[in-house]
């Protein structure tokens, strides 16, 4: 059911970086396992899930962030509320690949996904690891992709070349997420790398400015996962200058095109999305605060009402002021309040607009991509999220989830 | 697919109070209308939507509690995001309905529910008004309750009876309300009466705890709608000498029993909510605080995946690990978080239970009704809320809401 999604094309290696997947026998024959390894000259930064129920992966993958040379994530498992023991299999399965990789045995981050509250199957996956460590390629961004699936119907991955000093610079990034999509500093999981020249620093403040611009974006169903991880690398495969300060204009080049493709992969996320079958951009607009026109923003776009309401292509455009009515705003007055559905007004300024006509709004909701415009009237700030509708496939795919 | 709800049985007339209920038209031939009338000795105190789009009739309902004779309600139009001409409709309406009832022109409190942005239709709704006012009497409470449904697909009324001073006091309630269920300060719509003797200062202070302890305590879908009014009506037919400070022992007495009966009517509303196939009590202890159990518990309560597994019986409990760590709770520790399925002990302190099986969580998910109890460990603090599963019918009934 994805919404004007398909598969990947014309991915593009990155210098200095290598990738693998494999089989383990977690989701049957379809590859569950993938490896990135990257050049010793690389830096990494990552942001990770603000969930108190953070998976053991992600405080492992923290604490390696600064030394990591490589990245293995598998999915059908999401290693989480597994504790000591949980974290104890993620350091193993690291070791056990970096050894094969002739790596120092702390240097690989782990990253998992999928279902919840189940310990790893450490057999299957310490078996799949030499296969793993020897089908190292430059051109497995794709099988990258399609390795950390879960209910994804589409893998996830696009590419794009900047110039910086000259020097063509690759960015390649992959996502994966359909469901349990409201990111919060990152969504579970995206990987973008480069072959810029970074310092860490720099690269540590570019992948909060990125995720915030895109992942940090997005909702399907305002659950947040135990697992997610937005992790960026800059391989140095390069002949650039090393950019060691954010006020670099080349920094500014480079997040220009880190943001692009970090937009894109969140927009895919969403694209495919559980049961989605429309693409919803909501613009707040009027703002005094950006946190007031994320705030109406996330309210209307994950108010269940308003969803079902997208998904039949009902323009029943007081279930928007209802939810724009509840969001926790001190002293909105909705004789402010105006609202378009792409270029037809709906309401000015708390009232049904003169020109409205039913017919004109239901034309917009018809279409599969649109945008919902509120403007608040009391402020200069703008905020824009991208989001999903209500489907019953929703509720089909989560019901039957694990059966 | 109500969760063990019927049609009410038994409700007792209350001294002071008159009903009755009438078609306009909006619904077909069902009753639309409804009106009840106090004696000139009645209180009344009320809670209000904190929606930013409060309809117009909150607004004139607010303005007049402290003068109010009576209710005046229809359904199949909530008159809301309609402005100054939707406040002149409630106003003019009421003022049609106090001539006929020889009453003062303000004396009348209007509410309305049903589709939000459209004119209430004026022409159909004055003319329904003389019939309506000619038909009070005090045996109409089911009557009252069948005319305010929109989604319901049951009427929600009950009554208790209390002595008090050796007098008998009755206290009948009826709501409404199965979709945009999250009640802030009240739901749409509630209304107790009882011929109780209590001024309007001890009224409103009841009517804000009687309110806390029940119709601030669900959400069905997390949206909160433009028109909740939760109404209290103490009509002082009775012999009991007056109730004038909150303090007296016969106050706590009076709101117990008025808790009671909004608790029952709270729950009614969570058992038909829209597309509800289950009934859910969800209790949090070990709170630091009040405020964050309810964080919590909402948090829980409102999950689409939590929903959905709960839909599909899935005793998924990673989900609900997932929905207490996005919980806004700072600095909670999950290895202090223990969870259980009525009494099966799922998670002690953040890791699955050595004593739990699969089989005995799906036990208990396979009911119709069950408590999810959550232990925060960091606190001695208690909230409960109820709520429903999210099914294919919800979406069905919010997707075909207006065709």
């Amino acid at each position: 059911m994805a919404v004007n999604l398909s598969t990947p094309k014309n991915l593009l290696p990155v210098p200095g970086v290598r990738l693998a997947a494999a089989s383990s026998g977690i989701k049957g024959e379809r590859d569950d396992l993938a490896l990135v390894v990257f050049d010793p000259s690389a830096v990494v930064a990552g942001v990770y899930t603000q969930s108190a129920f953070a998976a053991p992966p992600v405080w492992v993958a923290k604490e390696r962030e600064q030394i990591a040379r490589g990245w293995l994530a598998n999915s059908g498992n999401a290693n989480a509320a597994t504790g000591e023991p949980g974290r104890k299999d993620a350091i193993d399965l690291c070791q056990r690949a970096a050894a094969v990789l002739e790596l120092e045995s702390n240097s690989l981050q782990p990253f998992s996904t999928g279902v919840i509250g189940e310990r790893l199957p450490m057999d299957k996956l310490l078996a799949a690891i030499p296969r793993l460590a020897n089908s190292l390629d430059p051109d497995n961004w794709l099988e990258f992709a399609s390795a950390i699936m879960t209910t994804d119907t589409v893998a996830k991955a696009v590419s794009k070349q900047v110039t910086i000093d000259g020097e063509a610079i690759t960015v390649t990034g992959v996502a994966k997420g359909s469901g349990m999509i409201k990111p919060n500093m990152a969504t579970m999981l995206g990987y973008i790398a480069c072959n810029a020249t970074v310092s860490g620093e720099v690269l540590r403040q570019l992948v909060v400015e990125v995720a915030d611009a895109s992942f940090n974006r997005i909702t399907v169903d305002g659950d947040t996962s135990t697992n997610d991880c937005f992790m960026l690398c800059a391989s140095g495969a390069s002949a650039m200058s090393p950019i060691v300060s954010a006020e670099d204009p080349r920094a500014l080049h480079l997040k220009h095109t880190l943001a692009s493709v970090a937009k894109t992969l969140a927009q895919s996320i969403v694209r495919d999305g559980e049961g989605a079958t429309k693409f919803v951009t909501v613009t707040v607009s009027g703002g005094a605060s950006r946190a007031e026109c994320l705030e109406v923003g996330y309210t209307v776009a994950e108010s269940p009402l308003v969803k079902t309401a997208l998904f039949a292509g009902d323009a029943n455009w007081g279930r928007f002021c209802m939810a724009i009515g509840r969001a926790q705003i001190d002293g909105l007055d909705a004789a402010g309040v105006s609202l378009w559905l792409d270029e037809v007004e709906v309401a000015h300024q708390g009232l049904m607009s003169a020109s409205y006509s039913e017919e004109a709004g239901a034309a917009v909701l018809a279409k599969e991509e649109f945008e919902v415009r509120i403007d608040l009237g009391r402020g200069a700030c703008t905020e824009t999220i991208w989001t999903t509708d209500l489907s019953y496939e929703y509720v089909r795919i989560n019901a039957e989830y694990r059966s």
